[in-house]
């Protein structure tokens, strides 16, 4: 086991090559960076306010002129629509704080997005607005450490009084994941050290400790952050932090209950017969005592990925465990084909075991950035590629799709069954929107697409001492330390639209060393060439390539990239009968823009030809596969609804499908992932 | 037209013969109605008490001991919860209002089913409670006619300040409605003239005069009860009163908009960009003006019978036309194939066209008995069988489904599939219940079934000067006065499982009359014998037979009655590639107590055999379709959710169906009256 814990690559170890990733972290880079600052900065017309680097500038005017109150008061009219406090009037603001609770979390969003981005892409501009917001950022941080302006501005007496419900320490642990970042983007420690002195002032409320409170996140996340930040500093009080926070979870009396709640409200704790209160935090068991997925999709995944962490970290068996059994419960029994979780809007969570609706799914985008956050964190446990074609999954499909093909609008919500007009008439279906908008109130999804893509290496490739993994075959220059020599890779593939991998060392030293090429899930057939004169092994889904790499080595593998339908678990009662396709590790989707409407009237020929074109959508040029179908010969009008049974009429017709990440980008229309099949 | 019109028979004109219906009578006079009445009077272990008839008592008093207050005040916290006002101490109630604002409706309801049983079947013991509830009630009738104990306990100077919620309209009507009835009863007239004086007191407040209110009921249902005392009392302001309120309705400015709105808060009222706020409730336009059916069900059924009953009364061609607009609405484009309506729980409401969800289908009982209500005013307008047609299919279906078969538990929600742990474990099916409860908080639909099934001669006959209209078949002897004649049939018929009618005249006397039967939608061939004496016309699905009528007359009809497959309008998503079956009216769904779990993976061969067979439930004899089917093979368990698509492979079964309104009287299981055709 222990020999094949890896460690993603640091972002300097990585140079993305021209093509398909290299033109999503630019987009990110130009389009969505910049506007998530005016977004922090309330500078978007038309949006929503976020108030988020107000907040912070409100903070810190109360510490610089000693304002800072002890006794706790807020707008308890403002937080009981949804954790949201909204301005009286929105001309007239007053030196308070507006917006969600969870609204410092923005700035920590985007300042690791800006890290990753510089690690990629040095740019001095970028990097002094950086710097000049941080400054904002530590300017509101107390003096014992404590930082959240929510409780700075409304009075200190309130400060961890609700961990359920009130996100300080998901907001904590933002906070360190971006200041871990940009300081291993930029080397400068200012935010890291605010971060630090933050934890340690966590660390003297809460732990194991006599007289210390026993309490954990009511939304995760520090648990992540924790082990980053050891992972960063080398210090262990952090990693203890994070587990006494995964220890704790779920125990019995719950903390959670003794807190003095001082807001007088539980929004998501429901007790049922098998006193199972708390799923919807993850809380109602111990987490080694926990094997199915269950409540809010994000909280879910951030929890299973610090449990995972803790477990690599400690070598903690049952831990380990744990997070195998909730994987296999999560990806086996309550995930969407393409990768996406979480199938009911009701508190944003997994439903039961295969209950996957696609047209009231929720599927959050964020839920698939934890998944993959999740997926990444198995695989660097045990080299098993299940985790990596989930990851991959996700990825490609979900939250991708949670971006237009422009980058200037976002999915929080993605579907894989679209009628416009039942998203606009139907309340059922209103979380369903059938175009991306601008931006959310609540403004989660669109910053961990950008923190995601911008650090795509990191779930790329991972490496431990002896060997380097490629979990994507993602196109660019790798290196890799081994020992004292620098290892080099050139790596050319046109994923996800080609199976061929080229990989060639160009590394002026040579090394001995294992390249470990993981053989996608999706792929039948695979073969490769020039590795004759490597050790060769294949085990959970990797070939491993064990020799000496001297300078123009060249090996390429060929994965059978064909388009093939899929068909779901017989479990999943909406795809009873229905067909999805996929091209390699790409979910096909029909559209009304290609084929009309009423997708349901169609159904398709699994065993016919699938011809495939490349075609523009939005201007970026994609591979369109055209299938064969039958569309329902159109009934005689007729003035009743029920009319007795007569032998259906198809006629035929070419389907056509396009990536469902590109959907929604020709304006609204139907689309449907799933078809019937004849 | 005008010829056409007709009027329901007087209860004593009809005495049903054993069989279906008298069976479902008596289980309405033996279990339902002591049953509702010991519900009245909080005396059901287990199930939360109605406070019906506490506040009435409580109201009396406060009349008795001058208590009535003119400041209104309540208890705004129940008030929030869904109109309702909880006790503090259940074990310590106070002198006060209990329960939701509208619950003094459940006694009219019940009196009304009282009234109904009384002619069927007299009963002194019952008419002894009858006449002491209505002392009870009258004794809360403050001496201006105001009869609402709401506001009589709460403090007057709140009422008629919120009609839009507040249900007082709602609950005169029914208090009126229950009064006619017991009046047509019992000859008794204590309870008609306390409706009369509340209604007198009602027009001095509303009217188009200067200086009265323009308001209109938030809840329809006045609007009905007004024409039923108009027509038992032959006072014209009654039907004036009633027509005042359906002209009024929509017209803007709202006239709710300028009530003072004491409670400060509009439940359903929203505003969209075309200005079609109050949707809900039916008031966003002038009701000429309507032509889709939107909103509340039963608030919408209830308003398209009362103006129904004012276009026919007043001869008001545009409203006619109006309600004919509603009523292709309702059942071309908004209706299951069981004669349910309105598909969404949220609102209780109408979805858009062809939205017709079976599995989180809302599908109110009482939506239902108000569909019935509506179809046979519209029949009364003109004899049309469509008309007919719906409202047995409604009967037979939603409304007898809505009772289990033992009369001792109701659905208020009735889907067409029902997965049970669907409705434990997924919040948006928590609405969709798997087993029939014993009662209902809001106990609107039992009450509701108990008074339409003891009228329910008043549904299948109606009459006019010389014509007998047979709509719906029932069995029993009818008289009809026919100058100075008595005209007398003995119809014999099993419906709705034999198609057999025979009708016999037995009176004494000799008659010149027509009776009209008609000739059901379902029924693709069908004979008569012995009316070759009678001239004959085929008009709009009636058979007219008009002649002498003289003693020992036989005629009889055979309407071709075989089991029959059924497809959905292709519009109707959630039905395409399906089919339900029927039997004349009766739907039939597949359980799992016969057909095993996980009836998706079920699929029909429509064109293949059906075996009929008598078998028990619950001790009912019922005829159960065996039809020809098959049963996905079983896919060899996997690991994967989704795998590339195999041709599946299905195993010859026979599918059993029973009739829809037998469904969950096995206990807990799953159910659905859509299967996949082969």
């Amino acid at each position: 086991m222990k020999h094949s814990v890896s460690y993603p690559l640091t972002l300097s170890q990585f140079q993305a090559s021209e093509g398909f990733w290299k033109d999503k972290m630019e987009l990110v880079r130009k389009e969505v960076i910049p506007y998530q600052w005016d977004m922090l900065n309330d500078r978007v017309e038309g949006a929503a306010p976020s108030y988020c680097m107000r907040n912070y500038k409100t903070a810190g005017k109360y510490i610089r002129e000693n304002k800072v109150e002890d006794s706790f008061s807020n707008n308890l009219e403002g937080m009981y629509r949804g954790f949201q406090v909204l301005p009286k009037d929105p001309e007239n603001l007053e030196d308070t704080f507006y917006g969600f609770v969870f609204q410092d979390s923005d700035f920590s969003k985007w300042i690791e997005a800006v890290a990753y981005s510089l690690s990629n892409h040095p740019d001095a501009e970028l990097e002094k607005i950086a710097d000049e917001a941080i400054d904002v950022v530590c300017a509101a941080q107390l003096e014992n450490g404590y930082l959240d302006t929510y409780f700075i501005i409304n009075g200190m007496s309130g400060h961890f009084q609700n961990l359920t419900d009130l996100h300080e320490l998901y907001c904590f642990g933002h906070l360190a994941e971006g200041a871990v970042a940009y300081y291993h983007a930029t080397g400068k420690d200012k935010l890291l050290k605010a971060a630090m002195r933050y934890a340690d002032y966590i660390g003297q409320c809460f732990g194991p400790e006599e007289g210390k409170r026993k309490g954990y996140p009511g939304h995760e996340e520090a648990e992540m952050a924790l082990v980053r930040m050891y992972e960063a500093t080398g210090d262990e009080k952090y990693l203890n932090l994070s587990r006494f926070f995964v220890d704790e979870r779920g125990k019995k009396p719950y903390y959670w209950d003794s807190e003095p709640s001082c807001h007088g409200f539980r929004f998501w704790a429901k007790r049922d017969e098998n006193d199972e209160g708390y799923q919807y935090h993850q809380a109602h068991r111990p987490v080694r005592e926990q094997d199915e997925a269950v409540g809010h999709a994000v909280r879910a995944m951030y929890l299973y990925s610090g449990m995972a962490d803790v477990a690599r970290l400690t070598d903690d068996e049952t831990l380990r465990e744990a997070c195998r059994k909730l994987w296999r419960s999560t990806v086996r029994e309550k995930m969407y084909i393409t990768g996406a979780i979480g199938s009911t809007h009701v508190g944003e969570a997994f439903s039961f075991p295969f209950d996957l609706p696609n047209d009231t799914a929720y599927a959050e985008t964020c839920a698939s950035v934890g998944l993959i956050f999740f997926a990444r964190r198995m695989l660097q446990m045990e080299a098993d590629s299940e985790y990596a074609d989930i990851m991959e999954k996700a990825l490609y499909n979900t939250v991708l799709g949670g971006m237009a093909l422009d980058g200037k609008s976002f999915f929080y919500v993605n579907p894989l069954e679209v009628l416009p007009q039942a998203s606009r008439k139907d309340a059922r279906k209103a979380h369903v929107l059938p175009v991306r908008p601008k931006w959310f109130g609540c403004a989660c999804c669109p910053p961990n697409i950008a923190r995601l893509i911008s650090s795509l290496p990191m779930y790329a490739y991972t490496e431990n001492e002896d060997t380097l993994f490629m979990h994507l075959h993602m196109a660019g220059k790798v290196s890799k330390q081994v020992g004292d020599k620098t290892a080099l890779f050139q790596v050319n593939s046109n994923m996800p639209w080609h199976g061929k991998v080229d990989i060639c060392y160009c590394g002026r030293e040579s090394t001995d060393m294992t390249l470990a090429v993981r053989i996608p899930g999706w792929c039948e057939k695979w073969q490769a060439e020039g590795i004759e004169k490597f050790d060769q092994r294949i085990e959970k889904g990797y070939c491993y390539l064990t020799g000496t790499w001297t300078e123009g080595t060249n090996i390429s593998f060929c994965f059978e990239m064909v388009p093939r339908f899929y068909q779901a678990d017989e479990r999943v009662r909406e795809d009873i009968g229905k067909v999805a396709l996929m091209k390699g590790p790409v979910v096909y989707c029909a559209e009304e823009a290609d084929n009309g409407k009423n997708l349901h009237l169609l159904q398709v020929i699994p065993e016919g030809e699938i011809r495939e074109e490349w075609s523009d959508i939005l201007g970026i040029t994609l591979p369109v596969l055209s299938i064969q179908g039958e569309r329902k010969t159109p009934a005689s009008t007729l003035n009743t609804l029920y009319t007795p049974y007569e032998k259906n009429t198809y006629e035929a017709t070419e389907v056509k499908m396009i990536p469902y990440f590109a959907w929604a980008n020709r304006g609204e229309n139907e689309m449907t992932v799933w078809l019937r099949q004849k």
